[in-house]
């Protein structure tokens, strides 16, 4: 059986039609939760299928809402490492508090209905959007800036906003500044 | 119109029956998003007059389950900062991993329900918790250990905790320990 790895394959184009169906779900049912079955039924394949890939919803959801967030915001390329996380911790934030985050809100929607006693999946689905912001930090480091760690960046940047989010509290422009200052210095 | 502070009055009585509702509903429906229509009904009082508490159902949400958890978990007092900030930050951990964290559950439940293009409502429900924090980084520098602010323990250690379990990803008790020795530096 090599049918799985095969490029372009019946298995690649499974992906990719559950990848589109939950990008259409989620633009269309912001913020409300969406499950496999529904996922499967939108993209016309088995549930089987997807569970094949993807252990349950969340992860889907997290691999579909990075993808879109990486095609629609590329990571900033302003010169110095401040100005790049400074102009990405803005927009984070801006697109977080209006509700504009498809990936927040995807996440909110189907982390609660990951519910109790479900262990965590340790899918890593923001990896791909790591390697992004490790880019960035890298381009830092060969203009001999000293750049943070890109776990860094996502624990005591991207996480405080999340959070603010959550409890509906005010996250702007300059709190997502002083984070960066404060990660940097 | 002194009702509204009279100490024991009727918006006392329908502030403790919401919060009790909100409470009964939260355990009952764990994950699930919960409506200000439902919360008044099982509370037996008008929409409108919860309305005038609260600007959403997310801040009379985050209000019972902040409340809960101040209840069930008070803030231990090691003798250590070091050693609070880490008793506090695995149980946190335990809990939001597990699926047990009623505070991270109703939030995540209801941050998406609250919806695209809404305003942050500025609430700042954590607020009684931060004060038990504040007490335990009173007495550190009474022992004359350096303490960090309030808002660097939540948007350090809580946050990061916060947003692993939006993404799915592993956060055991030493990733929360190594949260809390970065922040103490």
């Amino acid at each position: 059986m090599t049918v799985r790895s095969r490029p372009g394959g019946r298995t690649a184009r499974t992906k990719e039609a559950a990848l589109e169906a939950a990008t259409a779900l989620m633009a269309e049912r912001k913020g409300e939760a969406i499950t496999m079955a529904e996922v499967a039924e939108r993209a016309g394949v088995a549930p089987t299928s997807l569970y094949r890939r993807w252990p349950d919803v969340r992860a889907l959801i997290a691999e579909a809402a990075v993808g879109q967030l990486m095609r629609e915001q590329p990571m900033p390329d302003t010169g110095s490492l401040r100005g790049d996380l400074c102009a990405w911790a803005r927009a984070a934030a801006q697109q977080i508090a209006s509700g504009e985050s498809v990936l927040f809100q995807a996440l909110a929607a189907n982390a609660a209905s990951a519910g109790a006693g479900r262990k965590a999946s340790g899918a890593e689905p923001l990896q791909p959007r790591g390697r992004q912001i490790a880019a960035m930090l890298e381009r830092a480091r060969e203009r001999a800036e000293a750049a943070p760690p890109v776990a860094d960046v996502l624990d005591h940047v991207l996480a405080p906003l999340y959070m603010r989010a959550l409890f509906g509290a005010p996250a702007d422009a300059d709190y997502a500044e002083k984070l960066v200052d404060r990660l940097l210095g």
